[in-house]
């Protein structure tokens, strides 16, 4: 069903961007069909990228979905980078971590919580994650902040280089201890019974599949970048709130709608996977690209968010944890990591 | 005893309540007995809710608590709102806070941890509470906090509103999620057999005794209000230091004496939920209902607390959480809180 | 091995600072002996002291180890001190939070768990640490750091005292709790049975090296304490950088050594001891007391950190926490603190 809607998007709005953007119709019109299209492009990106990790086997499979997992999010923001667009990059980098863990864990947690009393997942994961969680959006985008108080511009670039490079270190690293290392030891024996999946394409036709819609991904994204500041002033929004709310969103759309199915059919290691997942890959890897591949563009991204972009992924973070750290979940938990998610949205929205 | 006590606490501060404010007596003396008034009077309506709450069953009976457990200090405040002391309100807001983490919990722990080696208390519950002071204590009260420095006062209020509607709403649901929708799913069986009480009172006396006491409190209180300015100036305290040591104290001293009561016969949940729930209360319930009313006064009160309010509240949440999560306790970890009160105490005495 | 190669050190190093430091040699190349010397120095203070503990039984050995176990550290920081150098002495104290917390931590699980796939400790005394990381290093250094920014030098200084006094004191109550109230009683029945070990010294042996040691570490210290300004300039460091990473270094690097040798055996109940166990003995105990023996000179000091010293000490908190609280570590857990010590370490370089 999602996936007829998402061909039929694909159709019509592939076509649209293309003539739209040469035509030059309303900015706000094309940024409607830009976002869209992503939508539906993002959700073939991650059906092929599902199924070349299932022909690929667990460890490269896992290698594979960790790298592609937000690749759309990536190219929006290497394009809006491109275009010394840095307030949006870092608003919707935290608008990923902030998505990721109230929106999709809330949702997740609360749609679950309504069919089951009470959810359960691996608690080794829960308490794997946390460290995670505080190394790399606690540790790791604070320090830079309040040093950069005292620094010039340069410091803070060459201290938010030495940052990224160790982030993504520390996330290979963390890969290897997950894939191959430690592979299966936290796991309880009910758990092992890994179910032999088919892949829904076969390899080849997975590659080109996810070669043709990165190209397309790339397409829009570039043009979508350029709607932005007349969106924004058209709707009196800021850039931190198109970049929080909109291309967070945009980029994780489809992602955030297996995270939901994935609660609602009880498979609570696979949503929390995915939530708490993707927020480890935006800061650790999606985030530390982003300021190295800076050094190539004119505007170079230190590791400097806003206050109130920091101070949300923080408290988000001890929300998170404190909600998950007994690997354990309900529709009242869900409901709590909602709220967070809505008072952060005013305040966004107010700023 | 102590009933016998606040029964002529009440016989005789009551009259000198009356005469003293319209003799215009020594502001200083008048100050005294009405807070020592009002410590009595709390502990009848803390008897007559009890009453009604066991005659009401556990649903409504819980639901009664969790409104009339702070009704004394939000009396006050109210009071003190209308007088435009919003200065003093949320530094009572954050001398409840403080009080119940660390003043009643430390007193209960240590007293109780000097009768017995290790105290247990319900670990389903403690985490629940972890996450709901993460949430209030923590996220709702640092956002307002970070995102005013970037606003005008208008759009501050109009956050604080919006926080404190979702505070609310989340307060019931937390309500609701206890009373009804996962009673007694994380009781140990040990736990379920609920004692049958008697009621005190019975319902028609027990409402007389409720409404007849409220009334005398916010006569009290209303002349409590107009003594803070003279007794700040006399003793040399800030309005802060009113705020958070006085008010805190005597709107809840009733209170915290069962608290204190409950360790010592090592019933440790009874004693944990009135410390901790009550600071639950004060942060989702009472502090947002005061930002709602402040909208009918002449001065609105933001959700921003000066910031030794706001950093002291977060250190005595994280501090509590690392206590209190593995559900147990012992005299040390009593006086390791005692001292953080006891060090805030002295910070705040100096500002 | 070690012992000799110390014990060589010593006999060429010891006369070596004397002689250079009367013929005035070049600061930098005393500089590296001074620290030598003082390494060595205290690799046989700490063997003197274990000897002692040995032969003093359970209660006045943890005493003993609790009080001498910084000894070397408190020496320096009290020259430091007396020279007026309260930025360094600040920066050493974060130095050694730091060190201990992630360098040391961080090895010890790093090379423990390359050699076990999974290591355990006491998962009660994890605990216990948290609350008393928390109380320490964050509320009672967080609390003068905010209400400094609205008091004046003196209310700041006698807040600082007031702390001092509480951390000492809890501090004593926490090793009466350990060692006296409590003794035993958070142990598996598997780890009760105390070795019976033999010390390598006899008491009088043992008294007779820790007090020449302590002797000679006092000389060489006053001496390497004169040489910081002019290695400062001459290698472009911030004092606060020589204080962070040298003096901390210098002042623990036996201890350290030996952590990370009980991880490969395994022991890892001794190695956490070690590690967490001295940062809550320089926070609660060695600060304090530098605070209040700064009233004896004429450079007070009070316990406000710089921003980044701060900030780094609680995220190094949060990560400790969330990684040692399940009793159990693994290399990759080591190889995430070891990333944050790095990333800690660029920042104060780069400042």
């Amino acid at each position: 069903m999602v996936n007829r809607i998402f061909f039929i998007m694909i159709l019509i709005g592939l076509p649209l961007s293309v003539i739209g953007s040469l035509m030059h119709w309303s900015p706000v019109i094309m940024f409607i069909v830009y976002c869209l299209t992503i939508v539906a492009l993002a959700g073939y990106m991650g059906r092929a990228t599902e199924s070349l990790a299932i022909v690929a086997g667990p460890r490269v499979g896992g290698l594979l979905n960790a790298t592609f997992g937000n690749a759309v999010e990536l190219i929006i923001s290497i394009f809006a980078l491109k275009e010394g667009l840095v307030t949006v990059v870092l608003a919707s980098l935290t608008g990923s971590v902030l998505g990721n863990l109230l929106l999709v864990a809330g949702l997740s947690f609360f749609i679950g919580g309504l069919k089951y009393k009470r959810q359960i997942f691996n608690v080794f994961d829960a308490r794997h994650n946390s460290g995670l969680l505080i190394f790399s959006v606690i540790l790791a985008f604070v320090i830079p902040e309040v040093f950069s108080m005292e620094m010039n511009d340069a410091d803070t670039f060459t201290l938010s280089i030495g940052i990224s490079v160790i982030l993504i270190l520390l996330y290979l690293a963390a890969l290897f201890f997950k894939l191959v290392s430690h592979r299966g030891i936290y796991q309880h024996e009910a758990d092992k019974v890994e179910e032999h999946e088919e892949p829904e394409w076969g390899k080849w036709r997975a590659l080109i599949v996810l070669l043709a819609a990165t190209v397309a991904v790339g397409y829009v994204s570039e043009n979508l970048v350029h709607t932005f500041d007349i969106v924004a002033e058209k709707f009196g929004w800021s850039e931190i709130f198109i970049g929080i709310i909109i291309v967070a969103i945009v980029g994780n759309a489809a992602e955030h709608a297996s995270a939901i199915l994935m609660a609602y059919k009880n498979k609570m290691n696979i949503a929390v996977e995915i939530a708490v997942g993707s927020t480890l890959q935006v800061a650790m890897f999606v985030a530390p690209i982003l300021v190295i591949a800076s050094l190539f563009f004119d505007t170079r991204m230190s590791l400097v968010f806003t206050m109130p972009e920091l101070i949300s992924m923080i408290t988000a973070v001890f929300l998170t944890i404190a909600i998950t750290n007994d690997g354990e979940t309900n529709w009242f938990e869900g409901g709590t990591l909602l709220a967070a998610y809505i008072i952060m949205g005013i305040g966004f929205y107010l700023l």
